[in-house]
C-alpha cells in the first residue's frame, strides 16, 4: 500500500483526500454511521461524507468507517484508503465555501453505494480510526497556527505600511488613536500568540507524547481563530474600501479565520479540552468553605502561630 | 434633468451611480480633487473615482467634483449628473468585493478626462455638493440599518431552528451552554439594535430636523456592523461547515458587516460624531477637583446644613 | 401576621430579611437543605442560610425551608416569616462585601438551631416557596434594572464634564480618540439597555402575565452587570487616580456592577433562561440538510415554479 | 545622600515616598507646575503634589519639579529628595483607593509651601528629572507584571478548586460549558501573558538598552490590565457571592487591575507607545495603490516574468 499510494503522494504525483465528516455532524465522531461490511477479502462501504477536501482532484480517499457497531464507542471504527475510480464512489455535488459558485468549489459530498474494497486496504488496525485520526489532526493543528502566524504577520505588514500611508483629516491614519490601537492590539495579540505556539513546538519535541501536549494543542487550536478573525478585521478597517475588494487578499483570510473555528473541531470542543486538561492538576474540596477563605486562613495561622503571636504581645 | 433622468429611474428603466469617493481617501471629502472647470457653457471634469458602485450598468453618474478650489473647505464642491456614454468618463477597472472574480466586479474605478458637461447638470447650488450628498446619507444610513435588522433576523432564525436539528455527543446543541449564550446574546443585541433603530426613525419624523438627529443616526451606523457581525459570526459557527459554504448566505452577509462599517463613512468616524454630539450636552470645569467629588460634596453640605446639622446633634 | 409584620415594614419602623442562600450554593434552589420540621402547632428549624442582607438589622426573617423533602423538587419548600430574636436564629458571622472590615459586614451567615416558629408564621401554602419567590424575584429584577440605569446616566454625565475638564499633551482628553470611543460607545449601550428595560416595563404592564415576560426579565438581567460594568469601567478610567480613588463612588458602582450579576441569580442562569424561551418559538427539523440551505430551496423554486420558468425561457 | 537616605532605606529601617503626579493631571508630565526656585544653597518648593503613595509613613519624598521653566519641555525638571519633617510640606489629606474610608488613605495629597531643600539634595542632574523617572518606571513596569501573574496564579488555582467542589443542577460547575469557558480562555490569557513577559524580561537582560525594549515594556504594561481584570473578573463571577464578599481577596485584585490601568502611565499612552515603536519598522508609500494589491503584483510579476510566461505557453 505505501509503494501503490505514499511514494507516488510524496513524489506529488497524485493527491488524497480525508474522508471523516458525515452530513448530520461532524464534531462528535461517535456519531458517524457510514458502514464498511466485511465480505469475503473485501469491505463493502455503504453511507455518505461530507466536506472531502479536495477529492474531485484526488487519486484515493482515507475513509473512516464503521466496522464494528457494537464495540465500545472508540472502538468502533477502521480506516480504509479507498481509490476515488472505485464503481459506488459517487460525489453528490461539489461544495464550495464563501461565495464559490454552486457546484464549483472542492469540498466533496460523497455518497458511497455499495464501494467495495479489499481488506488489505486497511489503515491502521481494526477499530483503531480514532488513534490514526487523532495522530494526523494533532500534527495537523499545530501545522495550522503556524501557517496562521504566516498569513497574520504579512497582514499585519500591510496595516502598517497602509497606516504610514494613507492622510485624512489633516494627519496620517498612523496619528489616529483608534488606528493606533488597531495596531497595538494587534502586535500585542500576534506576538502572544506567536509565543505560545513556539512553546507548544517546543514541547511537543520536549515530550514526544501526545497526551503530555493535547492541552497545549487544544489552547492554540481554540485560540487561533481569534487571533486571526481579530487581527484581519483589523487590517480590513484600515483598509476602507481596497480592504473589503477583491484587489486585496484580506476577505478570503478573514473567511479562513472562520473555517478555523470548525474545521478539525469547533472552538468549543477544543476549549472544553483545555479546561478539562487544566482541571486535572486540581481537586476539590468536601468542605463547605474553601481553604482559601479568610476566616479558614485566619484560623489555620492562629492554630500554628497562636501561642508565639500572644507571647510577642505579651512581651510588647 | 427630472424628466431626462429622475423619471426613467423612477421608473426603474436606467439606473445610476454616485460617484463621490477617490481613490486616495473616501472617509474625508475635504481630500477630493476630481475637478471641474468651468468653459463657456459647460464644466469639463478630469480626476478619478473609486468605488463608484453600478456604474457599468449606470446611464448617468452623479459625480462629486471640486469647482471652487479657494472657497472654504465645505463649499468647495459641486454635484454633476453626468451621462455615463459621455467622452472622457472611462472606468479603469470593474473592482469587486471579497473574491469576485478579477475585472468582474461591480464597483468602477472611473477615470474622468476632459469629461465635459453641460452647466444645467448641476445637482443643486454650486458649492453645496456636501449639504447635498449629506441629505442622501442620512437617509441611506437608517435605510441601511433597517435592512440589516432584516438580515440579522433571518440568520437568527436559521441559528434557532440549527441549534434545535442537530445533535452532538448526546445532546441537542440548543442544550450546549456554549449554544445558549450565543442565543441569548444574539437576542439581546438584535432587540436593543432593533428598538435604537425605532427610536431614531421616530425622532427623523419628529423633528424633521437632521440636526437634531445627527447623534442618532451616527449612532446606529457606528453600532449596526458590529451588532450585524457579531450575530452572523455566531450563526456561522453555529452551523458548522455548513455555515461557511456556499449552500448559505451567510459568509456574504459577513462580508456584509465589514463593507457596513465602510461604506458611507468608517466606523471610526462616527463614534467620533456621536461623542462630540454627546458633550454637546455637558459643560467642562475650571476647577482642580470637581463638584461631584466627596470632599466637594461635603463641603457644599456642610454650607448649606451645617447649622442646621449642628442644631440636630445637640438636641440628641 | 400582615398586622404585626407587614404594617410596621410599610410605616419604616422596622425592616425585614430575606433568607434564602444557603452556603452550600445558591443558584440551584433544588440544592437547598435547611429544614422545617412540623411538632404540633409549630415547625422547628435547623440549618444554615448565607448572604442574609440586613439581618442584623432586620426584625425578622423571611425563610425558606424544606418542609417536604419527599415532594417534587419545586413543592419542597415553604417560606416562614422568623423573628430574628427567636431563640435558635443565630448569626455565624456578619459577611461583607469589598473590602468591607471582617465582621463589619451586613450580610449575615445565619444558623438555625432548633429555632421554633409557629405555623400562622407561614408565607403562602405550604410547599410554594418558590412561587412566592419568583414573584418577589420578577419585580425585583426589573428595579434593580432601572436603579441600575441611573447609577450609569450619573456616572457617564461625570464622564462627559471629566472629558472636558482635562487637558493633556495640548488638548483636552474630549478631542482624544480613545476617550471619544469611550463615551460614544457608553451612550450607545446605556441608551440600547434604558430603551430594552422600557420595552420590558411596558410589557409587564401589557400582559399581567409573568410567563410571558421571562424571557425579557432574564434578559435585562442577564444585560444589566455587562452594561452596568462596561459604563462604570470607562469611566473610571476617565477620571485616572481619582477614579479610583475613595473620592469618588465609582468602585463601588463597579463592585455592584459585579454583585449584579451574581444577586437574584448568576448572569449564566439567566442567559439559559433567555435561550431556553426564545427556542420555544423555533421548531428543529429532522432533514438531513434545511429548507433554507441553497440546493433545497432552488429545488423548492424548481418544483412551484419549473414550468413557469421553462416557458419564459422558451419566449425569450 | 546615599548614607542618609538610601543605606537606612536598603536596611529597611525608613521608607521612601514618590511625588511626581500633580492634580491637574499625571498622564502628561510636560504639564507639571510645581516650582523649584534656587535661592542661594537652597531650593525653595511650591506647588502641589497628588497620589504620593505612603507618603504618610514616609521619612523623604522624592519630588519632580520644574527648576528651568523656559527650558525645553524634557530639560526642564529636577528631582530632589526632600525629607517629610521638612516646614512647608504639608499633607492636605490622605486619600484612598476604593472604599477607604476618608482621611484613612495613604495617598497623599501634598502642598508644598515655601519648603526649603538643599542643593546637595538634588537626585540626578537638574533638569535631568525625566531621565531619572524613566529609569525607575521601566524597571517598575515589568516587576508590576510580575506581581500580577503571581496574583493570577492564585486566583486561577482558586476558581479551579472552586469549579471542581461546587454542585449545581446535578452538576459540577466544572462540567458547565459557560464555566469551562472561563477556564480555558483564562488559562489561555495567562499563559500567553507570561510568555510575552518572560521575552521581555529577557531581551531587557540581552540589550541592556531602554529604548530596545520601549515596545515590550509599553507592550506588557498595556495588556497587564485587561489579563488581570479578565481572569479576576472570571474567579469572582465563579466564586458567587464569596467571590464579591470580603473573605476572599478578589475584589481588591479587581480594583488592583483598575490601577494597573492607571498609574505609571494609563493604558492609551502606552498603547500610543507600542503603535509608534512598532511603526518604525514600516515605511509608507506615496503610490495611490500599495505594491501589494493584487493589479500592481500582477503587473509586477509580468514585469519580470512575462517573456518566460509567453515562452511557456508557446512551448504548451
Ligand atoms: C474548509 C473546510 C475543510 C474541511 N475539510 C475536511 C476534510 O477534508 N475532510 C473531512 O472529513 N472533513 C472536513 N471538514 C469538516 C470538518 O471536520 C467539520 O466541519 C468539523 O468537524 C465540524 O463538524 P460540522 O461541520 O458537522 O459541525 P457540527 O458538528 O454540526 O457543529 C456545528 C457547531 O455546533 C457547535 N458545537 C459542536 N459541538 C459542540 C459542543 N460539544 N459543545 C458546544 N458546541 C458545539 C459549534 O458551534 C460547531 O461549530 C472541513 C471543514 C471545512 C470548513
Ligand atoms: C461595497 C462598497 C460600496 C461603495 N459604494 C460607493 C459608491 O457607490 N459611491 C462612492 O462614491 N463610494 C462608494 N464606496 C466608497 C465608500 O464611500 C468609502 O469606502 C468610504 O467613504 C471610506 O473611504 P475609503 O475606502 O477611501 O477609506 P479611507 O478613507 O482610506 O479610510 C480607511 C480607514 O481608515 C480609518 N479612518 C479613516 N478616517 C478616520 C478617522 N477620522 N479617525 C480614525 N480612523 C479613520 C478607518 O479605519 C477607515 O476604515 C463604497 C464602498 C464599499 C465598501
Ligand atoms: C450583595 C449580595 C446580596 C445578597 N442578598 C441576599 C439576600 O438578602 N438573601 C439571600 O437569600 N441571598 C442573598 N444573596 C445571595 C444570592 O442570592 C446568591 O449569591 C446567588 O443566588 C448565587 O448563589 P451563590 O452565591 O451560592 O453562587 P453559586 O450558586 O455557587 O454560583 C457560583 C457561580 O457558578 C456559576 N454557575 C452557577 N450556576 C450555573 C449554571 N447553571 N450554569 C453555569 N454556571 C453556573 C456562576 O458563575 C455563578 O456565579 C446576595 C448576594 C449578594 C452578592
Ligand atoms: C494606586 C495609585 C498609586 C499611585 N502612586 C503614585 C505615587 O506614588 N507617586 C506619584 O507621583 N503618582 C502616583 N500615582 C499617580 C499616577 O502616576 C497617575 O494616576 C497617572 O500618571 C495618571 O495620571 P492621572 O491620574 O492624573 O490621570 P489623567 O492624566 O487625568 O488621565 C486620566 C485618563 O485620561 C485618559 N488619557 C490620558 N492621557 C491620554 C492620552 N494621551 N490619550 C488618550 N487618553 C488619555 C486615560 O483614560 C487616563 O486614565 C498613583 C496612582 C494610583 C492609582
Amino acid at each position: 500500500m505505501k509503494k501503490k499510494y505514499l511514494q507516488p503522494l510524496l513524489d506529488g504525483e497524485i493527491s488524497s483526500s480525508y474522508s471523516m465528516t458525515e452530513p448530520q455532524g461532524g464534531s462528535d465522531p461517535t456519531q458517524f454511521q457510514c458502514r464498511a461490511e466485511e465480505d469475503g477479502d473485501q469491505f463493502v462501504i455503504n453511507g455518505e461524507k461530507w466536506f472531502s477536501s479536495s477529492a474531485r482532484y484526488a487519486s484515493f480517499l482515507i475513509t473512516m468507517t464503521v466496522t464494528d457497531p457494537d464495540a465500545a464507542p472508540h472502538q468502533r471504527m477502521t480506516m480504509f484508503v479507498i481509490p476515488t475510480d472505485t464503481p459506488g464512489v459517487n460525489i453528490v455535488r461539489n461544495v464550495g465555501v464563501g461565495s464559490e459558485a454552486p457546484g464549483e468549489g472542492t469540498h466533496a459530498y460523497i455518497r458511497y453505494e455499495n464501494a467495495r474494497v479489499s481488506k488489505s486496504n486497511m489503515l491502521g488496525p481494526r477499530g483503531q480510526a480514532f488513534a490514526v485520526s487523532q495522530t494526523r489532526l494533532g500534527g495537523g493543528r499545530i501545522h495550522h497556527a503556524m501557517r496562521t502566524i504566516g498569513q497574520i504577520k504579512m497582514a499585519f505588514d500591510m496595516m502598517c505600511e497602509r497606516a504610514l500611508s494613507r492622510q485624512t483629516k489633516g494627519e496620517l491614519l498612523a496619528d489616529k488613536q483608534m488606528v493606533q490601537e488597531k495596531i497595538a492590539d494587534s502586535w500585542i495579540e500576534m506576538e502572544q500568540f506567536r509565543l505560545l505556539v513556539l512553546r507548544t513546538a517546543w514541547r511537543i519535541d520536549q515530550y514526544n507524547d501526545y497526551l503530555k501536549v493535547r492541552k497545549d494543542i487544544a489552547a492554540i487550536k481554540a485560540l487561533m481563530p481569534k487571533v486571526y478573525h481579530d487581527i484581519i478585521s483589523r487590517c480590513i478597517q484600515v483598509h476602507g474600501s481596497l480592504g473589503v475588494s477583491n484587489e486585496l487578499p484580506l476577505s478570503g483570510m478573514l473567511l479562513g479565520s472562520y473555517v478555523m473555528g470548525i474545521a478539525d473541531g469547533p472552538t468549543e470542543v477544543h476549549k472544553v479540552t483545555v479546561a478539562r486538561q487544566v482541571l486535572r492538576d486540581y481537586e476539590g474540596t468536601d468542605q463547605l468553605f474553601p481553604d482559601y477563605t479568610l476566616p479558614n486562613r485566619k484560623a489555620e495561622a492562629i492554630a500554628e502561630f497562636g501561642e508565639q503571636i500572644e507571647r510577642e504581645i505579651e512581651n510588647w
